[in-house]
């Protein structure tokens, strides 16, 4: 899950802006799972300004799997409302660098490549709603088990805007019928991390016809008794820009997330 | 509050498309409150495109005034998502066209002026979370006294982005401590809508010097055991787009929204 074994002791990685500190100094570059607990923690892509007007409506037709919980100034690397100190070129342990809907090549820093027409988006990720299933008695078994959660592609399709659309991919995480049920209280809480479920049960009825065979991620044992419940999950947005192919775009690399100054408990604040 | 008992009487205005309809071929031009009661109306916003990207950003770093539930693609007057027949140049009951910042006409028909690079912005209004409190046992006396609800200006900041900024506006209703609690649970299922209030009590916290003078609307009477309860209000960017004094901007007429498909009680749906 997390690398915190491997880090130097000489920053406190309980905080979120010494672990950016850390991250920016490249005294850590790895996942940030675990790291500042109860801090959100959010995914990145930066598009050029002249497809950002799209991106921003695809995220708004689609909270669900595209819950944005902050957007720079076009040109500009900081996002005030999520950490006063944040440069998104340095403070992200790794990035991706995509060309014409490639992955292109993997950086720990992009001051170089930043230009005046970058807008970046900064979008939650279900690290934030985890945390409260489990301190709220939902066990996770790819937590336990120390897996990559299961994800899925859907019939599900997204509401496109421009050149980006196509299908909804889906987490899914086993649990008895009284959980599922509490972790729709749960998750309501949290629309800017995915918010509720999109389906539960019969995975065929979204078009998912192998349950034991995720498309990313790892399989996760579905026990007796247990359903399968199903999210919306960022790697949705990740593949409508890849299809959208535009010329440059810039991601986290997948578990190398923003960690923001916003408590994980507060997603209400942002709304 | 109503025109209905002025309306023509082959359209059925209980129905939103109906409702629309009548709109449309110009038999109603007027109030839309009491128009298909139990589904969501919405303020109207055209700016073009230049300025859209800032007003996207400034609506999603002010979700509570500025609760953004459509948008346009750039100059298409269409949005499915809020109704499939939806043509946002005939379907508003009455328009008034800013320029520079300047009310320069009111029209019932936008046809003519409609330009290749605009972008329509819909925004939820507290219409619908009203009819929630009231169903809920909220009563609210600006209804209950036909009165438009008291508005203040306050000492609260927007977060500005690019040319929009701005202070908060607020709208208030008046009701026991008991009621208050209610209503905030009630509204916490609106976030589409307002949400929750931003402030309750002490006007003088958040820079209201005197209750009984609004700066908009009707003075609401106050009775022992009642505070005030405050919510942010669609008067905040309507100010932010005057004071960023746009070439032209066009807004729907107070009080004469879009109607549309999507049943208020669904607020999560648009979630």
């Amino acid at each position: 899950m997390s690398d915190a074994s491997l880090l130097e002791a000489s920053y406190d990685y309980s905080d979120p802006r010494d672990a950016r500190r850390a991250i920016r100094t490249g005294a850590m570059k790895g996942n940030t799972a675990g790291i500042a607990p109860g801090y959100t923690q959010g995914n990145l892509a930066i598009l050029p300004a002249d497809l950002a007007l799209d991106f921003m409506r695809y995220c708004q037709r689609n909270p669900k799997p595209c819950p944005l919980i902050g957007v720079s100034e076009t040109g500009d690397p900081a996002l005030p409302g999520l950490g006063r100190d944040i440069d998104i070129r340095t403070d992200i342990p790794s990035y991706n660098v995509y060309r014409n809907g490639e992955l292109d090549e993997t950086v720990t820093d992009i001051r170089h490549l930043w230009r005046d027409d970058f807008v970046a988006f900064i979008l939650g990720c279900s690290y934030s709603f985890e945390q409260a299933l489990v301190s709220e008695g939902v066990p996770l078994r790819h937590l336990d088990e120390d897996l990559t959660v299961s994800m899925y592609r859907t019939s599900l399709e997204t509401s496109p805007a421009g050149a980006f659309s196509g299908g909804m991919v889906v987490s899914m995480r086993p649990m008895t019928a009284a959980r599922a049920i509490r972790a729709v209280e749960v998750t309501a809480r949290f629309p800017h991390t995915h918010g509720t479920p999109v389906h539960l049960g019969d995975p065929a009825q979204i078009g998912i016809s192998d349950i034991d065979s995720p498309d990313w991620g790892d399989a996760t044992r579905i026990e007796d008794g247990e359903i399968p419940v199903f999210w919306a999950c960022g790697v949705t947005p990740q593949n409508a820009i890849r299809m959208a192919r535009p010329e440059i775009c810039i991601t986290h690399k997948p578990g190398c997330m923003l960690i923001s100054d916003v408590p994980s408990a507060y997603d209400a604040r942002l709304d």
